[in-house]
């Protein structure tokens, strides 16, 4: 193999693969990435046999070939280099000479016939995301997702896919998560063809935060394809290839109350601020905070004490409809709630001080104030 | 004790002393700050024992009084707050209640009885620092402190004192670093009965990482004194006193040549690259670099190899009078060494491949270039 390239593009692409290496690679192939050219471009790939992914860059291709190279290494030598001289690649005997300006190395490479295969797209993709949407969604998403690994299900976020739209969710047990976003077919057959099938897949967790972190304010769209339990995301240049997670998601809308008997409009950072201080006045990480909204007054108490630390009480002002609630919530789980929120009121909406309360934003244009159900938060209070 | 004082006054007090504290803390007073009423100020207290930082903001005194109350906490609780309303502190039965706007805690507290004593300035400051050369000096000096404790005057950095100069030096046995700055005098008496006495002390390498934190862009100066074994900085209106380290710091004056045989100038940045490029294909942390320079043809050549990972070369261009050198060096000291260098270029001076070589800064005046002996890093290199 011999090519010349710029070396941004070079930076970038190794900025793009490198992540996915795990700091503790089970085989020592899957620290290197995989150099080869193709179709008149260079392929960089990397995987840890959960996620693959590749990317092609232009480059002056002067002999074909291919060879897998230390991520970090190359990554520390590239990313140390000045700006400006382009980058030349020579692979012979396992060895990649890479110089660029004054700088030289010889780095061991391994064979490339040792790497993983990453799974290829048979056929074309199915539909796509706004990666606008997306870039949203996902970091929300992915806090709710449960961490423990009992539940392998759980490890992943729901998607449910109708003829437009998909429905996002996530839940640990204790809160849940459900954003809708709208989906482009880019085939109407294969389309089709998937959601007659299934419409109900989960990703696993890691594969959404790589997909995250590739996504870039410059991103457009996500476009999807998903053969045979592999999922296939195509953004901007990258692709992301990963497994889809076996087994049932929990049914879970049939937990998300459809009416309320009390409504409450509130500033979002008023009430994150509150519940926060409350946070801190609790007796250990999963205390509780007291919210007593009273309608007639306009206004919503958030108490909290223990008896190492003493107490605090915060009262905001509120437009609440319906009767009068105390609720007990562990304060971990109304913060993500609330920080899940992105206009500037939110609306806490409750039944009673055992049943599963529901947070969403608020749009307000001149005087009418709206209720959105695009972002459904759950979360279930403490039993008193 | 009742008093109200400014937001802002309280968070940046709270900031400054708070962080003396240490996360375990042997006594359950030292994770409390002390409040107390003095002079129609309100003083604040922290203390780990080792260090003590106090200062004094202006508060409206209702009634005066001290209590200790949990650093972690109140600051939690004002640091959350949303800025604008005074606060508002009232102290009684070891509860702090305090208040800003809508939002009211009570904090459990601790006698003030029982919180240590900070030692206090007997008599008036002996000189004074430029804010300036302190903040520029200190973060370079505490890279090269020993961190091992088994000789504890290397953990602390040694201040030698003259007419209106003190020498500041840092090492850990393989590299030493001295800078020099100026000193004004604060009180002519005591400063000659201080130097007259001792010109020499160690102050403790968290001391000087607490001043160099508490030092902001808008610091002038920062008045010292000295007092049985205690040292006392004011830094605008902080306070902080430590104790210094007991034992005598080494000769260290004899190590750094007079005189070198080989004198190169070159660029920081450029040397700084070529010298982390290279540590990337050492063999491990403590590898091995090779700088080979080469006086007649004025070029640096920069090299280090490893079995495992292969090998890196990069030439830079230089200035080098005297003869040719190949020196061997743990690129770690070296690029700590390069670090503490703030003109574009710098001076290389070396002797042989056994003889400590040193890092300067140099003065660029139109064609005049001036190696200037402020700062010395004086470097041990790896023998063959």
């Amino acid at each position: 193999m011999k090519i010349i390239c710029t070396q941004e593009n070079f930076k970038k692409a190794i900025y793009n693969t490198e992540r996915v290496i795990g700091k503790q690679a089970t085989l020592p192939i899957l620290e290197n990435i995989l150099l080869e050219t193709e179709k008149g471009m260079l392929k960089i790939s990397a995987t840890n046999l959960e996620i693959g992914v590749f990317l092609k860059i232009g480059a002056k291709i002067e002999k074909e070939g291919k060879i897998t190279i230390p991520a970090k290494l190359v990554s520390s030598f590239v990313n140390n280099l000045p700006p400006g001289d382009n980058i030349q690649i020579e692979a012979s005997d396992q060895v990649l000479k890479i110089r660029s300006g004054g700088y030289k190395a010889n780095i061991k490479g391994l064979s490339a016939q040792e790497f993983p295969i990453i799974p290829e797209l048979g056929d074309e993709f199915m539909f796509s995301f706004s990666g606008e949407e997306l870039r949203e969604a996902l970091p929300k998403l992915l806090t709710c997702v449960s961490l423990d690994g009992t539940r392998p299900e759980l490890g992943g976020v729901n998607f449910v896919f109708s003829e437009d739209k998909v429905s996002m969710a996530s839940t640990d047990s204790f809160r849940l998560l459900e954003i809708k976003v709208g989906i482009k077919k880019e085939s109407d057959e294969r389309f089709a063809a998937f959601i007659s099938k299934t419409n109900s897949i989960i990703i696993p967790a890691n594969t959404l935060a790589e997909v995250f972190r590739v996504i870039s304010l410059e991103t457009k769209d996500i476009k999807v394809a998903i053969e045979e339990n592999q999922i296939f995301f195509q953004i901007d240049n990258v692709r992301i290839v990963s497994r889809l997670v076996n087994g049932k998601y929990p049914e879970y809308k049939q937990i998300i109350p459809k009416n309320f008997s009390t409504k409450t409009i509130v500033g979002k950072e008023e009430l994150l601020r509150a519940v926060k201080i409350a946070s801190f006045f609790t007796s250990n990480k999963s205390g509780e905070v007291d919210l007593k909204l009273i309608s007639k007054e306009g206004k919503i108490e958030i108490k909290a004490e223990s008896e190492e630390k003493g107490e605090n009480k915060t009262e905001i002002k509120a437009g609440i409809e319906g009767g009068d609630q105390e609720i007990i919530f562990n304060p971990r789980y109304i913060i993500d709630g609330i920080n899940s929120i992105s206009t500037p009121r939110l609306a806490l909406l409750a039944n009673s001080a055992a049943s599963p309360a529901v947070i969403r934003m608020v749009q307000e244009k001149e005087e009418e104030i709206k209720i959105v159900d695009r972002l459904t938060y759950v979360v279930m209070p403490i039993k008193n």
